[in-house]
């Protein structure tokens, strides 16, 4: 097992910077007459990819079309930019696999269930972010996961996303070897996620280490999925040492996440509210209300954010 | 590395057998109260599944929820089942995550993209056909994927799934510790379907190796990711040796379709068209309309098992 490739050497560390470019790091670009983003039903010669999406700045993810459709929605009217006309269309209309959707600077785009899935996606929006020539962009997860030892209805913000042995890295397996790269997340974006919450006063936010699994049933102890060779008892021995080694909660997508948008220069930060505390359950079973209620959390919390950020930038210029 | 918990000692080696039943291997499930499948948003106590599923006996799974819709409404037209008014209407209607059709014996569940993605999407299926007391079930994943050494449009029925190093085995993290799993396929359901293909003489139908990889561009060596870090030789020489394994395409969900479907008792196929071949390029740039007819033949292909099989069944009846 190997170390990953060094791609970038830049780091972060700041919400105010120099314009900064998002980087591919793939030298067999150039050489392409044209790119097709195939899961987007998007190219380079079928679309002017600079006119549609040059402006963005921030970019917001989530598992679920309908979530990421409601997400536009919610920025626009927090925005000011509804347009009571408008209906949002879905920009990748030609294709099932993701829903995008835009208004002013903001990108919203589903990503479906899983570290694969969400990869296929992360690889075609960092090509169409370098290839409509987009700067200084923002990119936040917004999820659901389950909660260890908060109350349902906390939100998390990811300091580190670790793996089921708690370990901060994300396996990747490229022509047949195993490379190793790094789940750091913008430590400053996540510290100002946090803030957002305070301002707000709305719900409880904490930061904490986010445990990313590549299955939903045995890959995180639960006990009713199809199959299940462990006894509860093994289920909350595994779950106490998962939180005793900082892990506040479970999904399945951010350490890819965390390793690509590294990789490419984006300023990146995972939000996902708690449905369940996992120790005391496995089953989501809040009525559809409750839990349609938390899952709003993490918009509200970054749909502050991007409204600061766009004021500081105003203010800035003036 | 431990090998994986050995649930089941079931081999289903003929397609005509005694009735058998899809089972689970979770002595949890018998002390739940109810059982709530959350990503299909079906449950025990919501639902009547013995009397909407208990007649399925094939269920056919794909990544693309239109795509499922569209099989659903082929099959209807091939058992003659099609009712002029009828919606087909998802039976997830309640959530974005898993579209699911139904008319007759015919199951259609799509299952996202990835191995994550589908193993959540089969946990619920083998619970929900447990529950529903279903018995001697066929299940075929019908999908895309690259090819190797094959004319694009050759369908490929898979023989055994292959990790990125050509190994048939799926690695799976439980309570923090990998186990394997075996991803064997049923080898009669394989040549059953190679004969459909003949009986057909539409397209071309190979029985072969299919590589199961957790990542789209590095993970299957293209060139044309958002990172690379490898020259178009070493990629070529990944695909040489894939090939000299046996690996005739490559997709992303078959692994832990094969590794659960072995577990659960259910005989089971994975029917893929290869819509490109990788030794000769990347992108998937031919028309809408030739990739489209390609993705038709796994559907006519296991329409055609269907039909045979229902035959074969309505005549040891009579």
């Amino acid at each position: 097992m190997a170390s990953g490739p060094g791609f970038s050497d830049e780091k972060n560390e700041t919400l105010c910077e120099s314009e900064s470019t998002v980087y591919v790091h793939n030298p067999h670009l150039d050489g392409m007459k044209d790119d097709f983003l195939y899961h987007f039903n998007l190219g380079t010669s079928t679309h002017n990819l600079p006119a549609m999406f040059g402006d963005v700045k921030f970019v917001c993810v989530g598992g679920s079309p309908w979530r990421m459709k409601s997400f536009i929605e919610y920025i626009a009217g927090e925005l000011s930019l509804e347009d009571p006309k408008a209906e949002y269309p879905n920009i990748c209309a030609g294709t099932d696999r993701y829903a995008m959707y835009k208004i002013g600077p903001v990108l919203s785009v589903s990503h479906g269930m899983g570290i694969p899935s969400i990869a296929i996606m992360l690889h075609e929006l960092i090509k169409l972010l370098y290839h409509a020539r987009c700067t200084d962009v923002t990119i936040v997860r917004i999820g659901t996961s389950g909660g260890l030892g908060l109350e349902p209805g906390t939100v998390v913000v990811t300091k580190q996303s670790v793996d089921a042995t708690f370990l901060p890295r994300l396996e990747q397996v490229i022509l047949g070897n195993t490379v190793v790269r790094s789940t750091d997340l913008h430590q400053g974006l996540a510290e100002e996620l946090l803030q957002c919450s305070k301002d707000l006063g709305q719900f409880e936010t904490v930061i904490g280490n986010t445990m990313c699994t590549m299955d939903f049933y045995e890959g995180q102890a639960r006990l009713d999925g199809a199959f299940c060779s462990y006894t509860e008892k093994e289920k909350q021995d595994y779950l106490t040492k998962a939180y005793e080694s900082g892990v506040r909660n479970i999904e399945m997508e951010s350490s890819v996440f965390a390793a690509m948008c590294q990789l490419s220069g984006l300023k990146a930060a995972v939000v996902c509210v708690t449905l369940l505390d996992r120790q005391k359950g496995d089953q989501l079973n809040s009525s559809h209300e409750v839990l349609h209620s938390y899952q709003q959390r993490p918009q509200i919390l970054v749909g502050h954010l991007i409204k600061k950020m766009l004021q500081a930038s105003a203010s800035s210029r003036s």
